[in-house]
């Protein structure tokens, strides 16, 4: 067990990270910093936080494992912020959607007296905020993560076996791949959720009261927070918009067959989702 | 409580009428014909079904309501085909997701002899076949009720009343209505998420495995049949066509503000989205 452990920033993933921690015994002394004083206050007292620190720098004090949890954009900054007050040898992660530019910035910010090992857990909701965290968050879902080829070996150990302690499948995989691999299994995804809702929302909105199950689950993710997804597709922009083209390519054939009535062309592609979507695994 | 009531052809929706109309005592016998020799046999002794016919002619003999619950294709030609067996002042209504061209079509088949009201619940599964049924399946869920100007008013009622009987909530909408509204709303989610597994089948189809919630959302009615979803688009196409060209200049214009790094009018049509799910009301 970590005798002491860090969560900067916690939002749903934060809390849900501290949660698992605790519910799982992967640290014995959590200590938890969050930017707003009211939510300092609230933190205060739950069962899964042992200290609230009033400062990043303060919070990680004595701590051999930092999780950032904040937005992308928050990230590198907060690893500056923190870089000579950490442990030596000490690890931090964080649970960003993007990993590039965040994995590259955070090495060099931390130089050689500490180490960065960047991680995304595939996991989260449309809801945020540190209340609606779980201790299952994790469990059975993907945690990517992003070691650099000069990242110690024993420092991506770690980080593997923190995850995998939370229940995540740990999947190893190079920062820029895992920025493609995104863009189009999440980002994607996101952005067709999102502008679905945006176009029927300037056709008659009352249509939306007779919505089925289809509808309602294929944008459930378009009730996610608007801020968020402009700083995650603000990193990722290259690759999002790489996988937002070649999608528009594929919905243009689709088009295409339909005005041209080529009805086994268009089933050829419903065919092709239909066996996709098949395969997906389900989670545990 | 009707004497009699005869469904047709059921898949999911039909088996779920028949569950619902027996589990709400909506008619005293429940008539079944199905086309496969196989499926008459299975549904022999079901709770649900007091005697299976071996024609559709004979299935409606003695029936004051018909229920059509085949795919859209077939729809039309089971009415032509039961058109001189129903009891005089008989009504037929139906599950088809399009409904101009059926309301027409199935309308003057009947004549003065029987009425024709089109229905169309919303509300199925990417599961097919009549095992799937369930009772509950149409509770609180829209169900569209597409009566012509010259339909008895009294059909209509009955219609309107059956439906809600099995817990929807009915709503009259003009035929052409109905298709251009559910081309926006269950046509145009189909096509996305058919066309984004169809795009992603074709990437590294290993990534699959590290999907999270999202895709797996997203994606859910992926899973339907495509021939099934052939002659839906095929019936819909006008309608389908225009709302898939209408969505992509919404998508051309995200993809233009991410290209621009207009960040402002991405989160504007993020917000926009954001705030159209979030009207969605929650399914009872």
């Amino acid at each position: 067990m970590l005798p002491q452990l860090t969560i900067l920033a916690p939002g749903l993933l934060g809390a849900s990270v501290a949660r698992a921690v605790r519910a799982r015994h992967v640290a014995q002394r959590i200590v938890i910093w969050s930017r707003r004083a009211e939510t300092r206050l609230a933190l205060t007292g739950q069962p899964w936080c042992d200290a609230v620190a009033d400062t990043p720098e303060a919070a990680v004090t004595g701590s051999s494992l930092v999780v950032i949890a904040s937005p992308v954009d928050h990230i590198v900054p907060l690893i500056r912020q923190i870089a000579s007050h950490l442990p030596t040898g000490a690890i931090v992660t964080d649970v960003g959607s993007v990993k590039e530019e965040i994995t590259r910035l955070g090495t060099a910010a931390l130089g050689a007296h500490a180490h960065f090992v960047g991680a995304h857990p595939m996991a989260g909701s449309e809801k945020t905020g540190w209340e609606h965290g779980t201790a299952e968050l994790f469990q059975g879902r993907t945690c990517f993560v992003t070691p650099l080829t000069n990242t110690a070996p024993a420092a991506t150990a770690s980080v593997l076996k923190f995850w995998g302690d939370l229940g995540a499948n740990t999947t190893v995989v190079e920062p820029a791949r895992h920025d493609e691999i995104v863009a189009h299994i999440s980002h994607l995804p996101q952005v067709l959720a999102s502008t679905l809702c945006a176009f029927l929302a300037q056709r008659d909105p009352a249509w939306c009261d007779f919505a089925g199950g289809g509808l309602r689950d294929t944008t459930r993710i378009a009730g996610s927070d608007p801020q968020l997804w402009r700083t995650i597709l603000e990193q990722n922009r290259t690759e999002v918009l790489g996988a937002i083209q070649h999608y528009q390519a594929e919905l243009n054939r689709f088009e295409k067959a339909l005005v041209a009535e080529d009805y086994s062309a268009l089933v050829e592609q419903l065919q092709r989702g239909q066996d996709y979507r098949r395969a997906l695994r389900p989670i545990s």
